[in-house]
């Protein structure tokens, strides 16, 4: 089916949902093209320098932060339910020494704008190309949060992507899940 | 008309719409509840160590900046089109030597979990708390972003809000303009 090109505003509800179920797929590349895939719990999208805007937190003992870092563009893709077990998958293992694609039959398919591929299996993809990066501040972090998530002080970078382009399968909405399947979200 | 609970992310459309437009509502108070209303057109919500977010960008020149410093909530508050003159004020003028709620008729509504007030004339309300807050990191933003937004290196804090509560007008949707109005967008 073919993916059409979205306002970044369309899918915020269905992406939040997806984020907060099963995780979304966040996919980088080294500078030689080959691409690594992690799933990602956490994240922002808005405006932000009068640009759209997804917000992605990437810990430093993560293969990806590599990427990242030498090649500041990534990709963000929403995936269908069907793709839980990928993206369990793709959140347990360290590209390092796994090719997470193979592994879960995941197929790369060339970006529109970005260097990064998307997975072609995903609903909703967001190409991005980082304008900004800053680190946690551990001393204004809320005592709540620092305890459950930072026992070991492993704290994140947080990556500001420039949305650059977006599209979506043109049954996203169905296969991400109706209203009722959200209602239940907070 | 009664504002009513909503999931916070139901209108995360309208709310980049109308912040792009004319920008949303922040409203911050002093430890002794005196709110005061910043406008701003930058921003972003998603959902951060497993709790709903609402980044805001304040920059230090700013009174708002020292309220959120003493007091660290916040409410963002999306106006309606005929609050135009009132957020274009806003992002005008400071709350050191003018009382904004007052020259623009806004009212100032008791929030529901946070002190400062949410502006009873807006349509829909976020109610959030600091968890954490950083800083610009010059050296990594991008050259475009440093020369437009910062030529003299005035750089913003980012705050993370928790939002703990959010509601809406009924007729919300309506009174932020349809999706015709939004087709526009991007």
């Amino acid at each position: 089916m073919a993916k059409a090109t979205i306002p970044y505003t369309d899918y915020f509800k269905e992406t939040i949902q997806r984020m907060r179920e099963d995780g979304l797929l966040l996919v980088t590349c080294d500078a030689s093209g080959t691409p690594n895939v992690m799933t990602i719990g956490w994240g922002a999208i808005g405006s932000i320098w009068g640009r759209p805007a997804w917000l992605v937190l990437v810990r430093p003992s993560r293969h990806t932060y590599s990427r990242l870092e030498e090649v500041g563009e990534f990709t963000v893709n929403v995936p269908p339910k069907e793709l839980a077990a990928a993206a369990a998958h793709c959140g347990k293992v360290s590209g390092r020494d796994h090719d997470k694609f193979q592994e879960m039959s995941l197929t790369a398919m060339p970006a529109r704008q970005v260097r990064p591929p998307v997975i072609a299996e995903c609903v909703v993809h967001y190409e991005c190309r980082v304008l900004h990066r800053n680190d946690l501040a551990p001393q204004t972090l809320a005592q709540a949060v620092h305890d459950e998530y930072y026992p070991e002080d492993n704290f994140h970078r947080i990556y500001y992507g420039e949305i650059v382009a977006s599209y979506a399968e043109e049954d996203a909405a169905r296969r991400l899940g109706g209203p009722t399947a959200f209602a239940t979200l907070r």
